[in-house]
């Protein structure tokens, strides 16, 4: 392991041995891995940990073990203390995305508190196959495929070229203890699914797919630079001022389409989206377009982008059979004949209608002062400026959540919940299955 | 499917309505699907049908179905008997391989005398998906993870937009027959794998995983088309006359290395080649590199290539630890201790050795006059220009094959046939696993 970590630091050039370096450590056997390799090669480190007091005791016995080990090694040691459910709960965000947040906002204010060189983190090359394929299960560009990057700004990642059992077996070695590291991952179900059953099957493939797996990671990744070196020029030739896009300009590039989404995206267009205006490029001039945050207006020779004035009225016409519609969200619809395998996924992102208690077209509008609904499950009425302040949306959340509508009604808040009347019963013969794709955060 | 399939050709701009379209057609389902749909949208077919020997009688009863078919459709009928195993043994390649170059040279020749616009196949979304996680699971670049393209040259794919169920469903709704198409390919127990057990694993992740691996193939192309627009652009500033390749224009690239082993695959060189050959940039002017074709030697400011003169010597030294060695060509060797669970695969590309029967290091060199070995599972010695010209080597084949040899045994001609002298026996404890990687074809 030792050479291996050595010349991968030294290929991607993550750490001099000047300055020190800031360690995060959970005290995990990742971690604790890190923590040991890097104070042994010489490196001067701070041990960072993190207590999100998720976990109760277990949280305090990871401190305790954490701090104990630093204090073995002469290593000096932060922690901090986060209300990680607090948190998550004011913006909104999933107890993993919190976490995420406040652990790398915190080790940030400690680099330069302490003018460490970098932040020091323990994923290791299996993280790196499982995140890839997580990505290519739910669907990905070349970000998604190119695994989790070496340097990511302050952030090096010293044991990606080794596979969680060469840690293991390292740390074995050496009589290392260290604490079971139960994740708070959201997403924990399907990573184990691809570490236990999936990578397993691959094996009988080829036993060292894991291997191929990251090779072929770093291959896209070298290809993403270059692509990404590309759309960074592009930006610079057709983006004129005042947020106009060139046609002219764009169309010089290669995969036009694809440039097009990269410069969209800035302005939160989804890639949805941008395949549609490109597609409307050869067509007449006057077609708008939608995102979250810009109005985007199809001229002769240029694209004109302007920030949404937040009253514009936005409402979409459904007819319900769109396969792959996308305005200022991304939704599929689909209509299915009840059969005895048919099976509903509890995901907040599908909601399941009984067609015929519906009235066509549906419509698709944000927010406005009077709305209610019934949620599943209950009974009564309520009205979603109450539903909002429950949730603890801010102004903007409110602005960003749409309305899925039947006639008068509406029958889900989109990516929240479905309205009561309008759900399954014994006598539901035919479903309209509503997809909702959230845009998607980048990878760990 | 119809709406789908036209919205892809005019996506893709894959045909016009003015001219013939040569159509492959194996009487299997998806080309009889291809055929059908392209007569009915009003193209003007020609079908193009390979009898490749294979299968006897099932050979004979698939070019009658398909001839009588194509009068019932009233569409002209090509066809062309194939000695494909004669050609295979002749030309030292794989059945598929042989079939593969037979059909598409066949189509050409085809295409160009009946003065049709493009040769139709009928691979679909599915083929795509399985070769995209077969290409995974073997490891490979932006191009093996951009999937089957919609058009190559003069070869279009109408059907890559739709599934094999898609297909199946059409086919079963307008009663249409077909034959049973068994395929020849040596890698259809790997797709078989893929289809069976790996895809329906997938789908209980995400039941749309298909759709989401062929929608990240998409924008992986496009990302390709960028990175190979990049790549074409450094060919014509790095590469100098006289094969000379300027340092410091290579060095202007995002990716330098991706970019410097695109331009170096010209010449026949290996990744990992061309991966050592970038670390040596740095480093002192003066060291030698192969190809199979090519010696480049690193000079101060340039790399300088000429063609390999056919007597140069070349043999290389290896320890039998090496994890991924890559001279002219790509080996791994794994020592492994035997246990209840140890099995062999049986692949011509991967030789078990005795590791207690072997001398250390081994040698890894050509072939010269006099060599001999004793071939696996056979007891005497055999010359290796008797077994060359046995198995109607060419001269370059000869040149190309390497052997491995322990002192002065031969003890593998390597991606052919192991040594009996060191194979396994009832007293071996420890093996040697070596992995011979044969430069990979384009996918399919």
């Amino acid at each position: 392991m030792r050479d291996v970590v050595r010349a991968y630091i030294e290929k991607y050039q993550l750490l001099t041995e000047s300055l020190p370096v800031l360690v995060g450590v959970s005290g995990g056997a990742d971690s604790i891995a890190l923590l040991t390799f890097l104070v042994e090669s010489g490196y001067s480190c701070i041990a960072a940990h993190c207590n999100f007091h998720l976990r109760g005791d277990e949280s305090m016995r990871d401190e305790q073990f954490t701090r104990e080990y630093a204090g073995q090694l002469n290593v000096p040691f932060l922690k901090v203390d986060f209300d990680t459910r607090q948190y998550a709960a004011e913006r909104h965000l999933s107890i993993e995305m919190a976490a995420r947040e406040l652990r790398y906002n915190w080790f940030e204010e400690q680099r330069l508190a302490t003018g460490a060189q970098a932040i020091a983190v323990a994923h290791h090359r299996d993280d790196s196959v499982e995140t890839l394929l997580m990505n290519l299960v739910r669907g990905t560009g070349i970000r998604g495929m190119s695994g989790i990057r070496p340097r990511n700004g302050f952030v090096v990642r010293p044991l990606l070229a080794v596979s969680r059992a060469d840690i293991l077996e390292w740390l074995a070695g050496r009589n290392l203890r260290y604490v079971t590291d139960s994740t708070n991952e959201s997403d924990a179900y399907t990573r184990n699914f691809i570490r236990l059953r999936v990578l397993p099957l691959l094996e009988e493939l080829n036993p060292s797919v894991k291997t191929a797996i990251a090779r072929t990671s770093e291959h896209l990744a070298a290809a993403e630079a270059v692509y990404l070196h590309v759309v960074e020029e592009a930006r610079g030739r057709v983006v004129e001022p005042g947020d106009r896009l060139s046609i002219a300009a764009l169309m010089r590039y290669p995969s036009p389409d694809a440039i097009l989404y990269e410069l969209l995206k800035t302005y939160n267009f989804t890639r949805l989206v941008a395949e549609a205006v490109y597609l409307s490029l050869t067509k007449e001039p006057g077609k708008v377009f939608y995102s979250s945050t810009h109005r985007l207006i199809k001229d002769r020779d240029y694209l004109l982008l302007s920030p949404l004035v937040k009253e514009e009225v936005k409402e979409y016409i459904l007819t319900g059979d769109e396969q792959n519609w996308s305005g200022p969200v991304e939704l599929s619809f689909e209509k299915v004949v009840i059969k005895e395998d048919f099976h509903i996924r509890k995901d907040k992102n599908i909601a399941y209608f009984d067609y015929d208690k519906l009235t066509f077209p549906l419509t698709l509008r944000t927010w406005k002062e009077g709305d209610w609904f019934i949620p599943f499950g209950m009974k009564g009425r309520k009205k979603l400026s109450d539903y909002f302040s429950d949730r603890k949306f801010s102004r903007l959340d409110k602005e960003q959540t749409w309305l899925l509508c039947s006639g008068d009604a509406v029958i889900w808040v989109v990516g929240e919940r479905p309205d009561n009347r309008f759900c399954l019963d014994k006598m539901t013969k035919s479903v309209l299955v509503v997809h909702f794709f959230p845009t998607k955060s980048e990878s760990k």
